[in-house]
């Protein structure tokens, strides 16, 4: 990731670190249940967007540019079906 | 929630931000993405495990419990149906 | 289940499978594979969706209506703290 | 896909239809409410990693081999930015 791309990355982690602290906080203040899963399930959907976010920019970096001399933050050596075989195990860890 | 189901709750939500705060902390550190992605699917996992607790405490005390007195936490009244809407609506939201 | 709620279950279990049968006809004929993708997700919304329709079915007939004389279909003898049990595993399994 | 691909992929759609089938006789039987449900979250376990299989051949054949002759089942003529931009979309439909 170049400097911008990791800074949009890190904000958007940190909106997740608040949000989940938001939930600490209603845990706190004795919220309504139900209430409380909205929350979760607003920063479940934030986190599959940031893995999303993540591995569109790993297929564009390391295994689409592969090979091109754009990997260099690709720090293992793999070939391009090492690379598509570990994106399917990411994946598949993701679905289940 | 009593004091002390609440004071566990609280220790997985603490736990969460810390993960959360760590994934901002591989990324600050350009760490391999897929080992990024792979902490992002833990965070994931534990924020499912959050919710279905939350959800069966919420069934507990709310729904089954309902009518019985025990209800002094689940503020709105509802009819036992409006509770299982609710429910449905809280379950649809975390699948979808 | 009554009669009338089981025909509807079973007109959305065979939509899911006409859906699915669907899936192996785009196979067959080669489509773009992104379109057989959204298929796939269309195909898991329903199933959700039934899931979570005979979950609320469940929980209103034999863990709410437990020990009410209504949970005739509800086979198993169980308390309502094994049925809710029960539940969580159901739901974590759905999660996962 | 060849078709050896297809082949597979069938069959691993019929055994999915045979699942969604198998949930209606269990429908049809009266069967216990959680039992159907740790079925249909079998079925939608298959589903995703037919869902998973599929992203990877379409990352194969037209993702990343595309611009090598490779992508002659890749219908729709596209650049790697907009084949990436589509699988992001597929993703996030599929994490929803």
């Amino acid at each position: 990731m170049n400097d911008e791309a990791r800074k949009k990355v890190k904000s958007r982690v940190n909106r997740i670190v608040g949000q989940v602290t938001g939930i600490g906080r209603m845990v706190d203040e004795d919220r309504y249940c139900v209430d409380i899963l909205n929350q979760i399930s607003a920063v479940r959907s934030a986190l599959d967007a940031l893995g999303v976010e993540l591995l569109i920019k790993h297929l564009e970096g390391c295994v689409v540019g592969h090979g091109t001399g754009s990997e260099h933050h690709c720090a293992r050596p793999m070939t391009k079906e090492e690379l598509l075989a570990e994106v399917q195990t990411a994946l598949s860890r993701f679905l289940k």
